[in-house]
């Protein structure tokens, strides 16, 4: 009989269950196909092209010569925190809050309904990163954004509804235990070791290849040793840097390359699947400390989240991460 | 502009954010019905009566008058963890393992497909409490497992695709991060204020009575102050225990009441959402501690996590709790 494999992420110590029970291959997982054709315009949907009018006025865009808009930043119609919002806590009898600061933007990624990161061309992913940043940059310098996410959800099972290509830009006054909690497991191993535990966990990766996926000269592209999900894959700086805002120029064309690469990997061997990417970088007052590094994470919706996951937060992950990394990386399948 | 209310869950010190832009009505929440009406019996279902033959021989049962069983325990077909597992740790190069050991054993609630706790008798309902306690009392005895968790994945969306009404056990020789840190929370308030956090939340909630959604001698059904999601309920003993293993027959009366009565409400105000639930209890060695308290959490899966969720930890909850408990509670609605 053979036995379940328990993992310990190395970073959080979280624990992943796998289980040769409940096993399944990788065709097992595979979406079925989108099944209504998207246009390539859609005169109700408010991000298409020519409906400019029924947006707030972009905080940010990137044109090209002529003048025509690639993507555009706006405020997300629905925030769920505003800037006029407090960062002071306030008491409710034996409970805190606080009255909702916050920022909350949506990148439109393309005018073209129906593009998508999967099979769009490395140049308009090249604006869609060059958006990022120039947002990320910008909302840090309000001194009140202590925490920024960077993230995509695409799909039903993803959490989004809207079919236009876009991304979503969070901004908080306050840091989770979540964030807290990674960014102090970094701290212990670095006052232990005198090293970042992300260096280490790439160079393992790099030297040992059997998770990888891809690589170029500043990312790899790697199914983590415990992922949480099936098709997990982290793309890492390979130099060492705590926040997402000092990616430097020649970062972000091969951040562009390797985003695509690994998406239209997904697109072609998962069919599609519904997925979700964040962006996960050091806080504010973390930026400079030599214990962090960015990293995003992308993460497939290809199982459902049910009662031991929520009671323990342990997973259970039905696919092996060197097996998914075979197959991610090999063009037969 | 009203603002998004920021909560704090005073025991773990997640945030959950209440934005008004992003508010629904109860109605907005409402499931279709489901559609295909499910037969009493299934002839290819294995947990139905009938078909013991397709079935592990029982770890335990609860059988009538009549000799007619009412629960059954099996072993999972398909386990995560299994007792031929070892506990010792493994390294490989810079990673952790542990080769599987635990137990995860499935709990047929009812000889009855299409029978659910929404809709059953108390004394149906009886019979499940009764069986947990049993296994859990049962699994407990042997000095390997840390851990139980029991759970219920109620519908697709809640991680399930057996329709025939059943929990799951698991039991794991090791403590997760998300169970410790709960516990440490708890300590460190114990520490400071020589009480029990849940103890104090329990008394503030019954004395605040607007999250209440109903109560008996030994629970209270509550909608906490910082609910992850919409009409999350929590289900806590009034008497201070921190192990399920010491519920007394007294409470497991009132616990069979309480459950049926808040699954209920579920299924008639909701139309009959998916959910999952769990009983959060300690973990072996803290069993006898005098800072924590066991109750069962219901999370209805009316949301879809997405990717600001997933990097920050924190849930965007776009229903207010003291509303959620108002519409539960009142059998207007």
């Amino acid at each position: 009989m053979e036995l379940s494999d328990i993992r310990q992420n190395k970073i959080t110590k979280q624990w992943v269950i796998y289980s040769p029970a409940r096993k399944k291959r990788p065709k097992d997982f595979h979406m079925p196909t989108r099944k209504s054709r998207v246009p390539a315009h859609d005169s109700t949907c408010p991000f298409c092209q020519g409906n400019e009018h029924k947006l707030p006025s972009a905080t940010m865009q990137i044109t090209d010569a002529k003048g025509e808009w690639k993507t555009k930043v706006v405020p997300n119609k629905y925030p769920a925190l505003t800037p006029q919002g407090s960062l002071e806590r306030v008491t409710r009898g034996i409970y805190l809050a606080i009255k909702g600061y916050g920022h909350h933007e949506v990148v439109i990624e393309t005018p073209f309904h129906n593009r998508q990161l999967g099979i769009m061309a490395a140049d308009e992913i090249g604006f869609v990163i060059e958006t990022y940043h120039r947002r990320y940059v910008d909302l840090m310098k309000k001194g009140e954004n202590m925490m920024i996410i960077i993230f995509r959800n695409h799909g039903l099972r993803a959490g989004t509804s809207l079919v236009h290509p876009h991304s979503q830009i969070i901004a908080t006054g306050m840091v989770p235990h979540h964030i807290r909690w990674r960014e102090e497991e970094a701290q212990h191993y670095y006052d232990k070791w005198g090293r970042c535990i992300f260096c280490d966990v790439l160079a393992y990766e790099l030297n040992h290849v059997q998770r990888i996926v891809s690589e170029n000269d500043s990312f790899a592209a790697f199914v983590p040793y415990a992922a949480e999900v099936p098709f997990e894959v982290w793309i890492m700086p390979k130099t060492h840097k705590a926040d997402f805002g000092n990616i430097s120029d020649g970062e972000k064309g091969d951040l562009t390359r390797i985003l695509k690469d690994t998406l239209a990997r997904y697109y072609q061997k998962l069919g599609d699947p519904d997925y979700n990417y964040v962006i996960n970088t050091s806080v504010r007052y973390r930026a400079n400390e030599p214990q962090l590094h960015w990293y995003l994470q992308v993460l497939p919706r290809l199982m459902t989240r049910a009662g031991f996951e929520i009671g323990s937060g342990i997973n259970i992950n039905p696919s092996i991460p060197e097996e998914d990394a075979e197959y991610l990386r090999h063009s037969s399948a």
